[in-house]
Formats: C-alpha cells, structure tokens, sequence
C-alpha cells in the first residue's frame, strides 16, 4: 500500500519540524524526537487523515489533530516502558527512551508530549471552526486521560497476575488501545462533516478495528519473528500476560480476529464513502506483521 | 488573611468533585485526589481569581481555568518527587504519591491530572468565549510544557551538580515555577478583560512575585522548621543546589526578596485595581512560613 508510505513521510516531516521549532533544552527535544521518529508506523493519525478523506473532505484540515494524536500516542510508549511500569530495554528493535535518556529525562520527555500536543491540536487547525476545535481538543483529552487510555494502563496495572476473563480482557484493551483508535476515526469524521449517521457507523468501525489491532498484535507476539516486531517473541507468555490466544487458542484468536475485520468491512460497504483507504488499512490491520 | 482560606475551601470542594465524577478505576482517582487535597495552599488558582476579582470580574468565571491550573501544578509535584527525579519521600509532611501508592500508579495519576486538567478547563468554563478557551488551553499548554515548566524541570536536571550563576538560576526559576505562576495572572486578566496596558503590567507583577516567590523558598529551607515546610530543613544546602541565598548570601537574598516585593508593589499601585486582594497576596508571600 503506497499511501501508507507516503502519509507516513507526511507526517514524519511535521512530527520533525513541530519538535525542531520548540525553544527548550537540546536534551529534552532530542529524547522527544528520538521516540517520535522511531519509526512507528503512523496508523493512528493515518486512520485521521483517511478518515477525513472517506468523507470526501481535504486531509489537511486535520494534519494539527494528527500530530497531536502521534505526539500522545508516542508519549504513552515512553511511559509504558519505564523500569516502574513495563521495564522494556527494546521498542521497535531499539532501545527504548530512558535506556538513551536515563529516566528522568524519559518522564519529563513522555509528559513534555503530552503536554505539547494539545498545543499543536489548537495552533495548527487555522481551518477549523473554534468549536470544532475545542471539540476535538476536549475529546482527545477524554480519550487518553483517566477515563480513557491512561485508565486502561492503571487497569492494566491491576490485573497483573490476574487470570482476566474474556470480557475483562476486552474492557482494558478498549480503554488503553482502543479510545485513541476510535478518537481517530471519530475526529476525522468530525472534521470531514460526517453525517451524524455516518459518525456512528464510523465510531462502531473502530471498535472492531480497535479489537483486531489488539488481537493481532496479541497473535504476532507468538507467531512473528523478532525482526519484524522488534522485541523478544513470546514475551506475553513469560510475562504470564492475558492475551487473546491464550484465552480462546490461537486458532479462536484467529477466528475472532476474522470475525472483528470481517464486521468492519461490512460497515465499510453500507456507507457511501469516497475513497477505498479505510478498506485498505483495514486490510492492513489483518494482514500486518510488526 | 481570612479570603485565603475561604477561596480554598471553594477551590478544594471543586477539586474533589472533578475527580468524584470520573469514571476511572478506583485506585487511579485515589491516587490522584491524595495528592490534589494534600493541603496545597492554592496559590495559583487563588492568584488567578484575586486576578480576575481585580479587574472588576466574577471569580466564577475562571474556575475551570483555575481547577486546570492546579491539577497541573499537583502533577508536575508527583512526578518530581518520583525516585527517578527528586526521590523525595515526605511532601507537605505526608508521605509522597509513590510512597503510597506505588511508582507505576504515581506516574498515571500525574498522566492522568495532566491530561484531565484540559477537558476541565474546557468543560468548566461555560461562560467564557470559545475564542477565550481556546487561547487560554494553548497559553495553559505552552506554559506547562517543553518551553515552560518541563522545559525548567529539564534544565534543573542538567544542573545538578553544577555551580549556577545567578542569571542561569532564574532563567530555571523562571521556567520551573515562573511560567505557571504568570500564567495564573495573565489568564486572570484575560478572562477579567483586562485592558492591553493592564495585561502587560501585571506580567510585569508576576515576574517580581514569581522571582519573590522562590527566593522565599530558599530562605524558608534556612529559616522554617520541619513543621512549617513539610519536609527536613536544609535540605538544599545537603544535596548541594544552586539556591539565592548560596549565591547572594541570606541577607543578600533578603534584600533581592525585598526589593522583587517592592516593585510588584509599586506595579499594582499605579493600576486602577478593583480590589487590594493581589496585594494582600504579595505580602502573603513574603511573609509565608510554609
């Protein structure tokens, strides 16, 4: 899929300038920088763009809601792997953040992210109404504030050693990974002017992305290679972690992962959209190996 | 100073009820009220409203920005004292946030109070402009963030274990605690509507109260007692920090003390203010003990 790649460079570029134009220390922009170019891979602000594209509007009304999104999303990888929480030395086959960093510069990078974004959401969205932007601003801090995907962690946290049933299992990952997926979705549909209808069919599309995004990642972590995913494979397993193979096999994972995309799809295909993109990275989500 | 304990008492109840109202796990609200209602003075919020008072406004009007602005502050606190930075164990005389509750729960709650503090500001300032809002979360943001007080936390950790000049420890004052503490009179006069002539003086104000604010700080870690300041006396001095009285002698950080709280005196003298509250607060903070 070449729009991936080139989206991402789009973004690359406006994640490395947002952060370049930043009068603070040289340390704090370099471990903010470090993590944000990482070579993620973009999907939560490309599912954005997409999104407003769907919809049939330009996708650079939400290149501010985008980066903010990245910025947030990147911030909360930092905090995960610290020696307190996951204690990661690896993250897409580099060292994570406070292993280059030390960690207090890790800390104050991730909240520096955090704290940056919303600044970015407002100051580079000249073309949205200011309700609209307020809108976005306030439900982007809902979906990764404590009702949203820092909850998730905590409640991540809690289950640690826990033997999760299904339903628990699904409710922590639609807080720590599925609000900014939907987020995503849901903004671009704002900002492309979805019809309040197209809106919540979007919104129900993210959910079953959302679940399969995790699914899949819970089955790569057992079938792909450390190449490809850039840590240690079977780490879930060592770490005694509830995952969906374990819970329901790999073949039931694989079966609910297919079920997860397959109700996406048909979604996709009720709507009236203008591009195939959100079909693609649909495609993407199954089929995806890091 | 009877309205001092009286605006926290308002400031407090709406603290709590922000964080009655999450639906968020149990232990991530606790761990974010402990240290919300640890018996900060409230300085800042209560800056911000004498602020707005001043101008001739209703307080009310600001309370959202307020709430905001100390559920900042209160993160920016539990991240510091994390072991990883300052390793403090006692703040304000009880033990701090990840004594209690845990370094991974203490580094979400400060997550958590950071990311809330913007759906607060926006959801609770229903009568403020959208246009108002919108510059005061991105003023809110650029304060706190890389540029402002993460910027100044950043700094503080490459100096340590270094001989600062005296310019080079304000300009980490300046950006540590300066930032917020001029963010609370600005939003304070815009949200009073504050002419431009008055906005630019009362910047003027909070730099002197800011400067004046933290040379305090440095003589009370000599002069209070464990009592007082919540914490060991000396504690600067032990771990060998840049502090005013170090570099300008204690009575050469009490004339600079002296001389900051004259000229935010002089600054509120020439200005047509509707109340004597920001005065009173001026020699609040010099005289504080705690």
């Amino acid at each position: 899929m070449a729009f991936l790649g080139e989206k991402k460079k789009v973004l690359d570029t406006q994640l490395t300038k947002a952060i370049e134009k930043l009068h603070a220390p040289q340390k704090l922009k370099e471990a903010m920088n470090y993590s944000l170019s990482a070579g993620g891979k973009r999907l939560r602000p490309i599912l954005l763009l997409s999104t407003i594209e769907a919809i049939g509007e330009q996708e650079s009304l939400g290149m501010g809601t985008a980066i903010a999104l990245e910025m947030i999303h990147t911030y909360s990888l930092i905090h995960d792997d610290l020696p307190a929480m996951d204690n990661d030395d690896l993250r897409r086959g580099r060292p994570t953040n406070h292993k280059v960093f030390g960690e207090a510069t890790a800390i104050l990078a991730g909240d520096a992210l955090l704290t940056y974004a919303f600044e970015c959401l407002i100051m580079n969205s000249e073309q949205l109404s200011e309700t609209l932007k307020l809108n976005l601003t306030s439900k982007l801090a809902r979906a990764a504030g404590p009702e949203g995907m820092v909850g998730g962690q905590q409640e991540d946290l809690n289950a640690e050693g826990k033997e999760l049933s299904i339903d628990q299992l699904k409710a922590i990952h639609h807080l720590k990974t599925g609000r900014l997926l939907t987020f995503a979705i849901e903004a671009g549909a704002l900002i492309g002017g979805a019809s309040t209808k197209e809106l919540n069919e979007l919104k129900r599309f993210a959910e079953h992305l959302g679940l399969a995004f995790q699914i899949r990642d819970d089955i790569l972590d057992i079938e792909g290679t450390e190449d490809e995913i850039g840590k240690p494979v079977g780490s879930d397993e060592a770490n005694n972690k509830s995952t969906y193979p374990k819970l329901l096999s790999l073949q039931g994972a694989k079966d609910t992962l297919n079920d997860h995309i397959d109700q996406a799809l048909t979604i996709l295909e009720s709507l009236n959209l203008k591009s195939s993109r959100l079909k693609q990275l649909t495609h993407y989500i199954l089929d995806r190996t890091n």
